[in-house]
């Protein structure tokens, strides 16, 4: 699914996948940044638990959210599909400065939200100017092709990526994350092989990419970013290769990335911290 | 160490790295066009078992290279420094037409071998047209910086290769083997951060890259070559991470490539197969 349309006059709001595990005590400069882009201490925070099959997913957010100042913050407990018909939620969604997507298992994010009032009423809150987070599996259902599943593995093969649709904030890349910690390099450059006007974006773990209404996105975090470019191939064996045969990939490009540089998703285009600008090509 | 100079009317030998678990028995089609190039029934292959600390390594594969029809096929067993200094063993090297350097530990390779007449007969040979082949530690060693160690990763780290002087009869690319089975993408990725002038060449099992007196390679086996290009990147943290960071690598060019596709290591530019050249873009 595409993402909704942004009405005349109205900016598209951040999308900010992270790619799990983000920092929640001591310094937790990702949530912090997230809180501040919805409204600071005036924020109406939403969390979206669905992904978690624990109990205190969303009351734990809850918690920290409210620590770190904000006005409101309080889960919607939607765990089945009855749920998404519960007009509360998608009416607590409509008033939302901030929506936070918690991890778990994204096939729980796609089938049971897909295609409900909930899930209409975030995508069209994002096309509004509210900034929607998502860590773990909430960064993957983010795109309108969902990475579900793959072997770890640095190699990308016939069938080593598993896609679902997914809620479609953004068209411009498929999202992964856990990404190094996980080794799933191979199952990103296997869902691009597959089609590559997708971009792969693999987060790692503390870290995020903000991405603005421009569609540039900013790394903050601890680890790294890396991005795939498949639009430049010239050669790709995935329509011919035998099951869980290694594919050939010729004209990939690929930027991995740390806190402070920026990738611009419409260019694809890569850019360092701006501190170090004026040093590039010194190796 | 630079590849030996190659004296005027000569043409350098193929060099060719294999990344282990070649076919030995069925059809073994690596080996086979390894033989073809040095002289075919008219072989005389030498083996180097240095790496390995299996007694019937060289055996083995005198076994293997006699089953191919080869006229003679001798190992020599240099297991120390003092064996180099056998004046056989050199001259042995230097009647061969074909060389093959068995895989185990290219530690072993590097530390046994380094600045003896053995390694330089090695090098000579290859320079007057002797191809030289590989396989696993054999490859790593071919290159001028080899790769030593590193953790398996898919994303490249401060500290993630660990590099050692090698053979030199390739100058071109830091060359890793049993890569997409052992997950070595990420200290490949290290390598190259180091300096980017050099090429990485990751090399699955049961395949290898056959090397041409031009530096153009021809990929044969069941795997698939990683060439990895960090020529055109514009920013690289490793000079300045801590240690174990994951790296920023802006502008990397990767290219993943199968059985019958080619890449030129001095234009560093890959072809997709002959008979799909014409079908390329049809993604």
């Amino acid at each position: 699914m595409c993402p909704a349309p942004v009405s005349e006059g109205d900016n598209r709001g951040y999308i900010i996948p992270i790619g799990g595990g983000e920092e929640k005590e001591l310094d937790p400069i990702i949530l912090r940044r997230f809180v501040e882009l919805s409204g600071g201490k005036a924020a109406n925070i939403v969390i979206v638990p669905t992904a978690s099959q624990l109990d205190d997913t969303g009351s734990r957010y809850e918690t920290i959210f409210r620590k770190l100042g904000v006005k409101e913050a309080s889960s919607i407990p939607v765990t089945s599909r009855k749920d998404c018909n519960n007009p509360e939620f998608a009416d607590r969604c409509r008033a939302a400065s901030g929506i936070f997507i918690t991890g778990g298992n994204q096939m729980r994010l796609s089938a049971i939200l897909g295609g409900s009032d909930v899930a209409q009423t975030i995508r069209r809150a994002n096309a509004r100017g509210v900034p929607v987070a998502g860590t773990s599996a909430g960064a993957s259902i983010m795109s309108e092709h969902m990475m579900a599943g793959g072997e770890p593995d640095s190699s990308p093969s016939e069938g080593g990526a598993v896609l679902a649709p997914g809620l479609g904030l953004t068209n411009a890349a498929v999202i992964d994350q856990h990404f190094s910690e996980r080794n799933r390099l191979g199952r990103l450059l296997s869902a691009i092989a597959l089609n590559p006007f997708l971009l792969g974006m693999g987060i790692d773990e503390d870290t995020a990419a903000f991405i603005d209404t421009h569609g540039v996105l900013e790394v903050i975090g601890s680890g790294t970013i890396t991005i795939v470019d498949g639009g430049e191939m010239m050669y790709n064996s995935a329509h011919a290769a035998k099951r869980d045969q290694g594919l050939a990939m010729l004209g990939l490009k690929m930027d991995i990335l740390h806190e402070g540089c920026h990738y611009d998703l419409n260019m694809r285009e890569a850019f360092p911290p701006t501190e170090d600008a004026q040093t590039v090509c010194s190796i």
